[in-house]
């Protein structure tokens, strides 16, 4: 979860002793998106994992996700931090439905929720996104790769992901109905 | 609500005696797709009506429906009735969530559910699906309009809909979030 | 998947014949109801597991499962089978949400979808449906268990499911957010 | 929407001034509910309306709604709330399901999303949920009265509601299947 794109931004700009203030008081609003990779009938043939640091300090496999600032539509949101983490030219095609296939929360306690962010408690609304175009992993990502989700449900794949990002990632195949 | 294709689909085939049998007898399976155009952002700009003759005997504006032949998928009944109805190219999207935004039941009886088909009980599953490519409306239908959402539930609109297709157009505007 | 209440039922009644003819013919519409218990804030504690002869000759765990009949609303039908299944005072509550969770596409021919029917080709509409009652296995099922979800995911439970009522039941257990 | 709730609670506990701050910063995250009575198959048959005075300055038709305080689980939230303004025998029936059926974004521009709150940017995810005891509604509402979904849709009704509550509602009878 990165919030460097928040530096800068002028009109939702906040110091980091400021988001650290308003942290410890409220949840946060945040955004976690699948990029798949869907067929011509809508079914999904792979996922896309970063390879990335996490918040908890390990270098994991994670989805793409990022914080809503004040003002900003859930849709600008996520197509922000889509086209961060996966570049200009992803294409991807966000739901034309605004309902998450699930809500994580995700608090410093990793026990509350099976969502855990030890920086903050995090209201993330989450979706599945297919990608269009040539996603090109950001440069504070290391990598991008796609598992079929078969793949995706291995224990290698699953031992890779913190945070409850791989539980989010069985939610996102359930959805879709590809849940081994 | 045609159901041309069936007759010569060699797997599939059913005589018209046969296919009046089988719909005094059970539910026919069937899909409802609504066609949309979605900005970059997947929100809903445009819907697209079709014009033809419905089985009550009216000429109706319509949205895409077909049955469910045996032994197919129902994305693949999706993807065969939207070619059928907007051409080749219409290049649709389907959701790769295979879950309807509602479940209209269609009776002979118009006052049990709020739809209605003359001719059988059928249980449709209904589906907003963008469009990406260029529609053309296949020979069966007289025309295609594109209606933004506040067009679509004006008096005019909805006055030219009939088996309960404009309630149906108003739970898939509910559903993306874009009911005025 | 039990047809026994259609004998009988004057207007819906089909004679093994007649259904036989149809099911080779068109996809039958079925419901597949997953019973929960669920706690004061509505989360999922308990799955409820019916153990029958399934029309595959084994004896399994096995949801709530039956055909929707001709003129029959898919309300009166869940109810219809829920109460069949699990009893008069089983006190069901059926979600104010028409949309099922998934729609599980049952074919003779097993590798197609994963859900698997010797018998037809059925659409069945999938719902999670807390119990509030006192739920009592009907004289056609051999024993009703409750198992946890963590429970319900286990290797021993898992293998006892057939027809992909396993796959569906780890789906439900997604789209409560309760997939361990 | 109503903050009172929060002061005196002493985890969560936010000076006025505190909350002024945090509010021009970050969304707030909210929860909506429209309390619902459903008939024994689950469809809906009457929708509760508070009469409130609202943010706006107005007294108007309300649903119930409320902030997500700092290490609150949603459910929890939206319990608590419900038990607020409908009091503590109300015995509301929190969906097994933690997806919102819309998420409304409200904004002090009441141009931005349909949806207004003077006071902040709010996040809310919105659900249905059936009411199965005896609601009285607490001392800062005015009144609760139980509606039709016909009498729902009334204009009268939807001119007495303010900041987006009568669109919400309607696509809460979108989503039951319910709106006329």
């Amino acid at each position: 979860m990165s919030d460097s794109i928040d530096v800068g931004t002028e009109v939702n700009w906040l110091s980091t002793d400021d988001l650290e203030t308003v942290r410890g008081r409220v949840p946060m609003v945040y955004v976690d998106a699948v990029p798949v990779r869907v067929d011509s009938t809508g079914e999904v043939t792979h996922i896309g994992l970063l390879l990335r640091a996490m918040p908890d300090g390990t270098i994991s496999r994670a989805l793409v996700t990022g914080r809503v600032l004040f003002g900003e539509r859930i849709r600008h949101a996520l197509l922000r931090h889509l086209e961060k983490d996966l570049g200009p030219i992803a294409l991807p095609r966000l739901p034309a439905n605004p309902t998450p296939f699930t809500v994580a929360e995700y608090f410093p306690d990793p026990s509350l929720s099976g969502y855990h962010d030890p920086r903050q408690h995090a209201v993330s609304l989450a979706y599945v996104v297919p990608i269009d175009g040539e996603p090109s992993p950001s440069p504070d990502a290391l990598d991008l790769t796609w598992v079929t989700p078969k793949e995706a449900m291995s224990p290698e794949v699953i031992a890779e992901m913190t945070g409850g990002h791989d539980r989010l990632l069985r939610l996102a195949l359930g959805h879709t109905g590809q849940l081994p």
